[in-house]
């Protein structure tokens, strides 16, 4: 029997995942909801099969569905997802899961309680750089990992409703969160809102881990250029994966420092620098949203965990959330 | 009469001080003072017109001497300039001007109650880039400014005793308090060292202002590339300062985003973007250096204050001190 | 009464034709063709209201369509453009126009004793950066245009039957020829073809014009990373156009080189050197294509010449051809 | 006994070569030479303990100097270099050895009837970054070469005797000389001469070898930016090959295209395109010039000749004159 999906919102990102699902074997995309009428007569001009709803709770209601791909706005996306797994569905969410670490710690919770599938769409999971780090650190290439630096600005789309944090950060936590095997402990944020009370457009943010790991990150909707730049520093080797570079996105250095011993004590260090090759491995370029969906169906199909489950996006949620917090008291240290 | 010069300290940042003082008009270096030999005996084979001193209070204590220029390390510049304007002369001291705020006060006390020009060298504030975008500002064409940005990272040289933000935050805090009208109120820092206790090889300064300008800073000395990237983002224009950059240094970017008061109220504000040219003015790209000396000795010559004097450099020191106290407390909150 | 238009071949270009033609206004995308049966599968899938045709000629021949473009390989060019206009209908065509300038100027003389549309698609033309740099050097800005140097390399993809010259060449002329006002005069070129004998696939061509303008060309698909970049120097200003570049593709510098006439005579000039600022003027970064679909409408609509009608596909093709008899005969110069 | 060196011309380059001889072992630098006697005068305040001469004569006969450096204008070379060896001295020339060929072969003739060293100061050879590139070709990694290109254009100095060509063309002819192991053939060069009859101010030049494989160039004095850059095409690997880079000047691209066999014959070829890693090598980037004083000084004491010998020279000056008579002749191809 095959996997009728039906996707809820028919935006930007919606008109993405459409598209996308329509080509992926072993599943069919049978419906869409979205409350904009315009918007529905848009995707049924270019696809006369696809049932339209207007009420997103009709699509939820529908038998043949049984897998739920959510592109709502974030404040949508616990109800939405609740009612989905009540009405036996699975769901594919678009980040972040929630807008709070309670509303995402119910969705897991339920996903368990109902043995549903619940992705969340973290999509740079997939991307051909980020796998790529990943098989580099896994190799235990860079050594010991020291800092991860993270700047990801932009003239930005203002959003209404959600901060520059909650827009951008889910990008980069996700990330980091896949490539370090260790969790944060603390956070600490700081934030300013230029234009519209409440709602930051500059943010900095600095996550503590109980060694001397740190990370930090910058996020801007009004920087002048577009700048995606992480550096993951290590005792060994380090990255800088560069996600404006249209192919060589990630460079490996081959540069450190090591303190020597040196005869005349402590107070006196040597420093031995090494400077090597610099190499790009050949990055996988191909549509990541493409593999979001795979996972998806494959998890469903497989009966197991998809690489950004429930409880990933939880992670995600429950440091923004701490993030928030800590912007709110000035950057007061949040513990996680 | 002409006026006679002394350096202290031939190592690198020296060597390049005497070159430029060796070109320079109405002024002649007339010794030099380093305790180590082999750099002594380096510069009198190349310029044997020069008197050498092993121990700088000869040079100090010569009566032909008028002015003295300080490149010893950090932890010299006080007793040096002190002993210095207490022998009469005129000094020019490498930045830092002190490694604490009550010794950089104390020189700015004694060289006023001497009546004697004390210039810091920020070598920066030198710099064609830096007087273009002063000018810049200075016209009013970024309109308010919002925020200040400024990434300093490198495989850098571990220094012995000063951390990476003593190394590298006063260039960058030079430069800001030069082009910008406000003091910071507030300071806080986190910084993490990974090879020897106590000496921070990566830090990330916030400093606070009495409105919502924020300034953030990133120092690294183990990164694994050269970054020099600040960025000033006005209500009207932003500036991307790239001193990576070999000529194209400064660009201006008209972009901005302003609140359009929309009919419904408040709660649903709309966005004016504009997106406009780009515009690189041509940089002045000869050596700062040059001009530093130029400074100090016209300012003596016209019994005037220097663009960088010892208030200036007090200014950059306290900030540096608090940054200090914010790391030792966990990026606590530092008031200026 | 409505504009109904057919498209031959939905391959990769194709189905951007089909996209664009689906969006616009003032028209009708009506039918398809293509000899390959899974293609047109995809395409109905899709567009269920679409004919799809697998004789080419079926569409030529249907009553209700009035415009035809033409996207297939362009020995095809000749062949479909002439039937169509014979059965009446307007016709857009991928560029080159034909693969012989005599073919192409049978089309030419056919266009104007049918009085039908005969367009075209040079789709660089309508992009952007090449309008803006249109508009600039229509202003004079640039002075007398001294020279023109195009690069146009990466590894791509190998042609069957045409040589480097044929697949690249046609963007950088028609992008010289709609800028500058005047023709070449001649035409060299040299050409290696290192893997299919005939089939070069490296080129580099010079183009000589009455003054001393000069236009040289590097067509290469064996190259490491992709190149496109364009000079354009003139007496007063020049312009870097790097089509790689994601938003500042055009930059115009302030430099430039004037003789000054010295008391001494003609045999010691004297240089004037200005360097001056860089701008980068906003680049419109919508789809080129969309505007090739409109103004094909358009010109149907108004009875007027579209902006790169058989004339201008001509002109292209006349130097193609020459271009390669050049390379035939090692470089020889051809006269135009 | 110690080996005493003279300079003749005090300029920009001859203060480089001063500089570095100052600073080697095994030799001492005795005397310089200029009509300038300003230019004298400069280098005697720094270095009292220099000879200065206003006649080269009388450098080249002085007993105490066993070898001649000539940094003079390139239309002396010939005259001062042959003068030097009948004087018995060792020679090192700038580049080009001689503005034409018999005069260079004549040099080269009186250094072997002499017995004395004729080293050509062809500075690149000695870059980290060629260097680099030649221990990659001589592993045999980029497999067959099938072309060669370079770029070097900037708003450079006007030359008043001496075209681009001779001007830039020495610096890629001897890389490509080094780095490959054929000689060309054949040589075509197009030039226009904006600004002074006579003085191509840009130039073109292509060079044909024995087998497929080709070389291109492009100089240019009136280009708005900087370009240093050359590609070096293999059927197994490619090179990149940025001058303007900082430090990852050289990169390796694991890039190709082959043809693959197919049944159907040869008339229908596919192609298996590879793409993989790219790679930069670390480069030694300290001074070339340091290491061309040293090749000089040690080939002179280990009587052995030096890397870019006179026949070395003899080579590069021999195609740039076929170059400038092809230029003359509108392209025409001319026989090495």
């Amino acid at each position: 029997m095959e996997l009728n999906i039906g996707i809820i919102g028919c935006g930007y990102w919606g008109k993405n995942l459409i598209r996308n699902f329509m080509e992926i074997q072993n599943c069919r995309l049978a419906a869409v909801a979205d409350t904009d009428k315009k918007a529905l007569q848009y995707i049924k001009l270019r696809h006369p099969s696809l049932i339209a709803y207007t009420d997103y709770k009709d699509l939820i209601a529908s038998n043949i569905i049984s897998a739920v791909v959510i592109a709502a706005p974030a404040q949508e996306h616990y109800r939405m997802a609740k009612e989905a797994m009540l009405a036996g569905k699975h769901v594919l969410v678009e980040k972040p899961l929630a807008t709070s670490a309670r509303e995402a710690q119910k969705l897991v919770l339920l996903a368990r309680k109902k043995n549903k599938i619940l992705m969340v769409d973290h999509t740079f999971l997939f991307t051909g750089a980020v796998r790529k780090m990943k098989e580099i650190i896994e190799a235990k290439e860079l050594g010991r990992i020291l800092y991860y630096d993270g700047v990801r600005i932009n003239l930005g789309l203002f959003q209404k409703d959600v901060n520059v944090l909650w827009d951008l950060a889910p990008h980069d936590l996700s990330i980091m969160s896949f490539l370090l095997d260790k969790k944060p402990v603390q956070v600490s944020a700081i934030g300013v809102a230029h234009l519209k009370k409440g709602i930051e457009n500059i943010a900095y943010m600095t996550l503590g881990f109980k060694d001397d790991l740190i990370a930090h990150f910058h996020f801007n909707w009004l920087a002048p250029a577009k700048v995606r730049l992480t550096l993951i520093g290590g005792s060994e080797k380090m990255i800088v994966y560069d996600d404006t570079e249209p192919s060589e996105k990630v460079k490996v250095y081959e540069r450190r420092v090591k303190v020597m011993h040196s005869p005349e004590g402590e107070y006196k260090p040597n420093y031995d620098y090494r400077i090597g090759d610099m190499w790009a491995p050949k990055i996988d370029l191909a549509e990541a949203l493409r593999y979001v969906c795979e996972e998806f169906i494959s998890s469903i199909n497989e009966c197991r965990r998809p690489l950004s489950d429930g409880e990933f996006g939880l992670r995600i949620v429950k440091i923004l959330e701490a993030a928030k917090k800590s912007i709110i008291n000035n950057g007061k240290i949040v513990k996680l």
